[in-house]
């Protein structure tokens, strides 16, 4: 029987020991908040290159505005005030496949067709990686914006910051490269958004995709307790619960429109 | 009809506003992970020693090792591994009264019984607050700890930070007091806790108790990425359920002794 | 240290016993659904009355149109649909102190006022119960409704099924007399809603009030799987998302009116 | 602008529909809790043979002891006992892939084998499906039970049932050659456990696959409920959490041994 482990931490009655440091002693005082999620993902304290890179990244994350994980918090705290963890839990529990999924999916999409960055025929990988996705119709993550056009405003400001802190890599060129491929071969504007960049610098960071979709829980989680803060004062999810409902109530009893 | 509203933040097509700051161009870059975290409670950025003290106070929250929430996380994680988002979410639904709920309960304690912190007998106040308790034989919020003994590691520091940054004022002093008073009356040793000086802090901060439990919330979110990232490594999920299932099961089975 | 333990069951390579029975042999096919929620919660086969009775509270709380519950499952719904379990966890997590919590107070005030089914004044008790709820200006659980007016169509149904099946006692009486006394006091119609008389039910059967949240909270579940299959046929997240989203951005951009 | 619309139901003042039917007059006092699920589902009300078996399908799901997902609940309640909500949610939060997927899974393999149940060699289709699976070293779903050997007690009293309401179909006999053969290609005892018979029954109702998860959330919401209930009683949650925690400690200061 192997006994349980953990290599994150341990006690003592008048010590606590994170990742190997102290945390009184070693973290408090010294690790930003973002730095000690840093930390929590790669076990080591990021170098001030680091630091700079990873908090943009997770400061990209946190606010969307009216998303709808922040609505499903809203109308979750009307239901539930005294359990703000639930409200925050409920708003969480939508990022899957369809929004934070994207990142992954650059994330993953980049880091599997170039597992080693110091290959050099980037555009060819770029050629490869748009066929792969037309062969299954299917979306190419990363690229594109419903709203944000001709360029997400969020994708030059995160560049220029990684290449101030000498991110701006192979991967980063290669979602581009994706992006303008995709652009060329699908006849439309398809610019490289937030989350297409995003998953490159997960990539220039040697972060595992696997751990991209953590990056926005971890983000979502900060913004999610702010659109709480705000509901808590001027709220919105009762309008919007009965408004809905109304209109379908509405819709519901109209007679039917007769078919002859 | 009141349309709906929000004061977060909104876009144009080549612009991101939130709390009245361009994202791309005063935000990402400038702002820290854990200063982006401030400005959602605050809707204003924090000063130096208001970051300073503001991420010691987050980071003293993120990580506590094996605590029920983390096994949470790894169990649902065991069962939904498509889904991180769900094992962090799991996670979070149990930081409720009794846990992060003692950073709040010191909160409020203090904002409640100095609502104004330019009072000078702070004496008094503890007193007053300690009979309080005692009289429906309440435990005090952040005093004592179960295993940090005889004083909890990360109070002296955070007291230290506090110093640092001039947060250390009349609601640091009074959560002391109220430490003293409980440890003299009940006549054992009960020092202030982290939660205690976590509340202290938060008033000294001007953050409305009502929030206290987001900086858990927030923190807590960080850590349990962490610990689902550990567990997707080296797991315990399965041999925590096999070996508890297992243990129950032969309880279950033993005849029962006779009870003549 | 004293072996984990649970009383609900236990297994064996050939067989499966629940709650001191066999569920090939003696649950399946014998216990629906219903009579095996029953089960769960008081450890023995309903009577064919108390089947009856049971049955009914838990329909009449499976399904309420379009709720914040229900909106919320569908709007995690839309980001997740991978992850069935983490809509119906999303929406399930506001059925907290506000809605669900109606029931479960009526319940309890119903059960602490008159712990014994045997005394005689009800007219007293439920002048009594008044009384002490309007000292404090709150809301008394389970009467009126801002919509089912003058009588909620589900009350005078369950207290017929409750005559049927011998639970039309005491409690379901006092409700009727709290919301009597109530209406003659604040100069109102305020007729016993449904989750009045589904407290009193809880009541009658001797169902601790502490578990009332739970029959909501099961048949509910029900319910949001409900919403989650038509959403995946006819979805309304997605307007219900960019319609807020819009109209709050609409109202964001307009000119501040000018203050002079 | 396409207003909000649900099938599900509406209300006026005096009344109550829920699928075209009057909830006091037609569905409360006639329906079980089952049939209101089967209704949920399907939009219609069951047969006395579709409400058996369907019922019984349920029930098989409702319980299993001390799941990973049941000690998600404990350990969340532990932590947040003034939200029973919150505890069901995080419990169900884990019914992903790896649990309640593999009803789900086998429900999926049936069905997409077999579209038309009128056809005859299904032999053949059992090989097909085997060879499949094993092409890709991937296990087949529903078959082969890691304690209940060398049959699970519930296979034989669901076919039992089945037999009794009509719905010993092709379906369930094709999960039982599925399991044969894979027995046969492996070398071991493979037979069908209750989530193969269970995708096998979802197939022979008609149920889509992708509701079959739906199945398994609705049934352990109620199971999760008694476990909760236990656990207020008989708790578990603070063993579990700190014999875990000690455990691990324990491991963690253990001097590392020298290499030498």
């Amino acid at each position: 029987m192997k006994p349980y482990h953990t290599d994150i931490g341990w006690s003592s009655p008048d010590s606590i020991t994170l990742f190997g440091r102290s945390l009184p002693d070693e973290i408090l005082g010294h690790l930003s908040f973002g730095d000690m999620a840093f930390l929590e993902l790669t076990r080591r304290v990021p170098t001030p290159d680091e630091s700079r890179m990873f908090n943009a990244m997770l400061v990209t994350l946190v606010e969307h505005g009216l998303t709808p994980s922040t609505l499903v918090a809203r109308l979750t705290y009307l239901g539930a005030p005294e359990s703000l963890q639930g409200a925050v839990a409920a708003g969480l529990s939508g990022l899957g496949s369809v929004f934070v999924g994207s990142m992954e999916g650059s994330a993953k999409m980049l880091s599997e067709a170039m597992p080693d960055p110091a290959v050099t025929d980037l555009d060819a990988i770029a050629v490869a990686i748009v066929a792969r996705f037309a062969e299954t119709k299917a979306i190419v993550p990363g690229i594109g914006h419903p709203f944000h056009k001709p360029i997400d405003p969020r994708t030059p400001r995160l560049i220029q910051i990684a290449e101030e802190t000498g991110f701006n890599g192979p991967y980063v060129r290669l979602i581009q490269l994706v992006a303008a491929e995709a652009g060329r071969t699908r006849k439309r504007d398809l610019p490289c958004n937030a989350t297409g960049i995003l998953g490159a610098l997960c990539c220039e960071m040697r972060l595992d995709w696997r751990i991209a979709r953590g990056l926005g829980v971890m983000a979502r989680a900060v913004g999610l307790v702010g659109h709480i803060l705000e509901e808590s004062k001027n709220p919105i999810a009762t309008d919007l619960w009965l408004r809905t409902e109304q209109e379908a109530t509405e819709h519901f009893r109209a007679p039917p429109t007769p078919s002859v």
